[in-house]
């Protein structure tokens, strides 16, 4: 029961590889939502190209949180020894804000240099979105712990450290939620620091 | 014969890792259906968000029921211990409904509000794509028991058992069909919360 | 030399799933060129989507071709016991006319009951397309054969019978070009019965 | 520490997988940009199809240079045996440019006989994005003979030679953001012949 077998196994890389798939879809397919200046006669297109600046900047912000997202979820999933279904619905709840991201990444570059309240409420939406995959996290995690499903090597500490990571997670995205209805431009540029400041925790205390 | 050897498991996992990125990638296509809405000058966003809810209720539908069947068909495979031609092209015809399903979506979700006949076609070519999936399940499942590819250790009782799971599912989405000329909207809801009682009952009695 | 490694049978693999990958994504972005129905007022959903019966038809040969293109490709890669750049950028010349296959798909769509020349351009297009994938096959398994990339076991007579095998399937293709100029729909007939001969013919020899 | 162990070899092979997975997806996704020719009454289609040639040849040239990426790709984790976080981030680093592509290859293709100055901006654009992959290329490869994560038969003359490959790599693809405002179409072809010589240095000098 508690030694994981070969079926157990190859089960989470299953659940892995779909993963991977989805995330490595949903991050490409943000491409899609970026669209050439239609430019009219006698227009230029670098002037253009740069008025159009928030497609762009919400195009690399969805993509270093994607990013990041894909590593986190590879980290957590490399410490997790079986699967159940319950792990694997979990996971879908995740996948579905994953997959659903590319909408209000464009609708948020859409009216994000609008001056009226649709660029609080684009921006509240895309906080809400990420708030919604932090949740995801926090939930899977909360359940292979509570199921046995980890490592067995981990400490308390360790334990108590991972859960706290995660809610912070997701408390800092639900302030984004906030701080939308402030400014939309400075809830973009926290999505993207956000992600940075994950992908340099990382790096500095995991390895 | 009854012995799979290596050359067979590897054909399974070919099969089961195609089948996994036919099933990521429909699942993630289903964004592309969604719009953000078009506002004339001085329109607010969040009201014409809410007015679009039809979409997103068609998403998420179609998510869950993507989502269960990805987990449906990873159960069965993982019954399955050889493939041969048969299966692969069985399994193809489940796949055909799979990736069509984004476009039944996106059309109940532009009609789902009509009053008039449109409503009740759109719902009832959704339902029909549903069913033509279950009766694709239904086939493979007979084929690989017809043609002893599953394990031994099945007992007869869990091979009804197992029969009469998938006949029950093709008989709910054909009554669908019928329930689309009554009501478009608890058409989309019972195509969810059959979602739902699948992954629930696969909670309970599988694990 | 004549034995493959380790690192010779991982490579094989990664080609496969770069190739899986591919296969997958093109024949469930076959979807998007799907589109409902643009209705005006008061017009009906169902005769409006049988009048668009040429997207359904182009959408399932299309599916099939693809379908039994991945089946014939993992065949051929089961026998395939090493790998070199060569039948890499083979594969690739073979992966581009799987990729591009959405194209012709949607245009023969498009004109198939048009009344002008233009819908046997567009079948021609459609059957150069298909004669091209049909070449790339070819050249992998001369290629293959040539360069000592698969099993040993094979005999002469077997050898022999696949390479007619392939260069009969060009031919078809080829001949399909020129039925194109004929007739528009029994061209696309002809694709997708030609895709069922092959899955059937597979089916019988094979296993 | 210089042995790589199975987890070290786990996490390679998910990291292959993820970026195999975007490769495939943004090789394939490129079709979506290639569009069939609006006819007004009485057009014929072949010509209409011959004048949009610059979608083709700028289909044809960004699948060769995410093709011979992928191979590149290939070929450089091959000797990476071990890896860490900031491989991770490095590789999601070239990743972005590779999902980026097909955005600067519609609007490559759209302005490429422009008579303005908008078709240099666009080859500028293009050559840029390649620019910025081969970079990430180079970043990769400095940073896994920094941190000693590739094989240990590497002799100094190889390795010389491979630091010197990436950077003329970088130093062709910067010069062809020059070279994009002399002639942009003259850029679409070195973009592809610069992917072809790749592909036959290669065919030629490692196997």
């Amino acid at each position: 029961m508690a030694v994981s077998n070969q079926s157990d196994l190859a089960e989470t890389s299953r659940l892995e590889a779909f993963s991977d798939g989805v995330f490595a879809i949903a991050i490409t397919l943000l491409v899609l939502e970026l669209h050439a200046p239609v430019l009219s006669e006698g227009r230029r297109l670098w002037p253009a190209l740069l008025h159009e600046w928030p497609q762009f900047a919400a195009y690399l912000a969805s993509f270093a949180v994607l990013g990041i997202m894909w590593v986190n979820h590879h980290s957590m999933f490399r410490q997790i020894e079986r699967t159940d279904r319950g792990l694997m619905f979990l996971n879908l709840f995740l996948l579905l804000w994953v997959t659903l991201l590319p909408f209000p990444t464009s609708m948020f570059a859409e009216h994000l240099k609008d001056e009226s309240i649709n660029a609080h409420v684009a921006a509240a939406v895309y906080s809400t979105n990420l708030t919604l995959a932090a949740i995801a996290f926090s939930l899977i995690w909360w359940y292979v712990l509570r199921n046995h499903l980890v490592e067995h090597q981990l400490t308390k500490a360790q334990l108590r450290k991972s859960v706290l990571r995660y809610s912070l997670g997701t408390l800092f995205y639900a302030a984004m939620i906030g701080i939308s209805f402030l400014s939309a431009k400075v809830t973009l540029l926290i999505a993207f620091l956000l992600a940075m400041y994950y992908a340099f925790e990382q790096l500095r205390t995991r390895d």
